[in-house]
């Protein structure tokens, strides 16, 4: 097991990452200083892991409750069915929620804890790859509207992260494909030399090798705390630069209707959207391009809008981005493999021809 | 005019109390520092003071949103108001929400600052007495839930705090008591000297003598941001101290269903049901009792339950307060006029005996 640590403060907390971490009360029992604790997962993971956990737990008072599955029910209503079991079953402040499951309930879950009588303490344990490697680090909770994603949240830190690596051995493969974006956004924005340790390694992070994900996993981790902690609120540019790809990502989520594209297959393609785009400024060469695109497609990602979108239909969507300032809209593009900036400053013809480029033509 | 600060670090904010505040740009301006602003108020509000406000601020791009008025309207629902509001109209991060209204609306708009977009800045313009002495200052935001009051919310801090007392004159007199509540409640916990001017002054205050009320105002304002300094996150017990009453308040707000008794006159009696209990554990004596039932008569505040509730069910919804710990009741009672602790350590027969006095038995 490795273990990394969040800085921020008196709200510090730890990321532990390795095989079996369920089954291991001594990480959890120091983390849950409330008399009551909570773990919501959903009705997927449910029947996979709450009884491991439930076990793991038997000295402590802990009840679970069970939400449908799916990134259309991460909304307020759902965040409403948590106050409502919460407040029937007379949970105090003086509890803890644990969040079991992937990026979906995590981010519902964080937010529940955010705001359930003003703040009770939460635990992140995902068992997706992409909650393992982005959402459950850096403390961003929330629920999505139907006119913007994450349009509704909180910076809330959790008490501890616990990435329990043999979890994924249940993941689809489209799930794991959409962690795999957002590893390799980590290799774009800020670390070359991660991004060519992963075109060596994909096969063998796509076949679950367990030294090559645990790996993966922690260098993630570690490029997401370091940010984190050094811009926690988003406020100095340097946090959103992890949303590489995100701006057009959530555009296709939103436009798509929520689910039907993972959130990590959105970034995927916008990844590659802003690899090209960043091409078209003279920023990356062609053989910057090729090799995301390649890196991007042997995730088995995809790397084309989806037909049902236009290009207008794109820039409308991407107008609502929390990015934007001033009326301008930001976006986080690449100056090299490993370099990502963050800027306003570019031609929206070139923007449009881009994302053009990127519509299927029937 | 009179200024403080509530001292909170880079979270600092100054109110300012006075008359006709809201035609001084100068006031509000330097504290706008996004590209869009939006008023929200309601529908009681807006006819006296919107217009005002928006000649106020005509150099700036202002829009507004009026809401229902009253505390049923306290809900999820109505956040969600906002936040289609803002996602329709395609309002960025970059948005100051301005509250314009009583405590329901700065609730209300507080804690949809504390969200849209994981945050946006706002800024209270209180308009009514309980508002202005209370609930604008010290970032306590929310929404209740049909289980319980202000279950739902966030510790967020306004921009800054603009109490106008010549807003006051449009109150309607039960308005007017329940703000006083607020204000007797500080003389109760922190300042005997103050309580004594109150009991010298309440008819100045009901007749809303000018110099008085500006007084009043402030004189609530420096205990409440004092508190706050000290413990923002009602983490050290201290904070706990304003809600004096308000516990046998939210009861009776809750039970009574939201609305039908105002929050000062239900804090009023739950401050006497607080004198009174804390005189059966032997705490205060009769005299000490008699002037807190004397000021809270004098303000016109109800002194008995509602005819409505019984005392088991003041006890099953005491139960759910945000200060239960470990399954034990907490409540803030008296030791002296001007001295308030926070205790556990008392006997549930005599607490029952002293609701059940309370009772109207008809």
């Amino acid at each position: 097991m490795r273990s990394l640590k969040v800085e921020l403060g008196d709200r510090s907390y730890p990321i532990h990452i390795g095989g079996n971490l369920l089954q291991q009360p001594e990480l959890l029992l120091p983390h849950l200083h409330s008399e009551r604790t909570l773990i919501i997962t959903n009705e997927t993971v449910a029947p996979l892991y709450l009884d491991r956990l439930l076990n793991t737990l038997a000295d402590k008072q802990v009840d679970s409750l069970i939400l449908p599955d799916g990134e259309v029910y991460k909304t307020l209503a759902t965040t409403e069915l948590i106050f409502n079991h919460l407040l029937e079953n007379r949970y105090s402040r003086d509890t803890t929620l644990i969040a079991l499951g992937g990026g979906v309930i995590g981010d519902i879950v964080g937010f529940a804890a955010a705001c359930y009588q003003r703040g009770v303490e939460f635990v992140q344990i995902p068992t997706t790859l992409l909650s393992q490697v982005d959402s459950s680090v850096g403390g961003k909770t929330g629920v999505n509207h139907h006119l913007g994603k994450n349009m509704i949240g909180a910076f809330y830190q959790p008490q501890c992260v616990l990435a329990s690596t043999d979890t994924l051995t249940s993941l689809p493969q489209r799930e794991l494909s959409a962690g795999l974006a957002e590893i390799i956004k980590y290799g774009l924005i800020a670390d070359a030399t991660f991004f060519r340790w992963l075109e060596d390694n994909i096969d063998a992070l796509l076949t679950l090798d367990e030294t090559a994900i645990n790996y993966a996993v922690e260098r993630s981790c570690q490029c997401k705390a370091e940010v984190v902690a050094s811009d926690e609120l988003e406020q100095s540019g340097r946090r959103a630069l992890l949303n590489l790809g995100h701006t057009f990502g959530h555009a296709i989520e939103t436009g798509m209707g929520y689910g039907n594209w993972l959130h990590g297959e959105a970034v995927g393609c916008g990844m590659l959207l802003a690899a090209e785009f960043s091409a078209r400024l003279g920023w990356l060469n062609d053989e910057q391009v090729a090799r995301s695109r390649a890196l991007i497609t042997a995730a088995k990602l995809p790397t084309a809008l989806p037909s049902e979108m236009d290009c207008q239909q794109m820039l409308d969507l991407m107008a609502v981005d929390k990015k934007v300032k001033q009326g301008k809209l930001r976006l986080v593009l690449l100056r090299d493999i490993g370099e990502a900036v963050f800027s306003s400053d570019f031609d929206q013809g070139l923007l449009r021809e881009t994302i053009q480029d990127f519509s299927q033509r029937s």
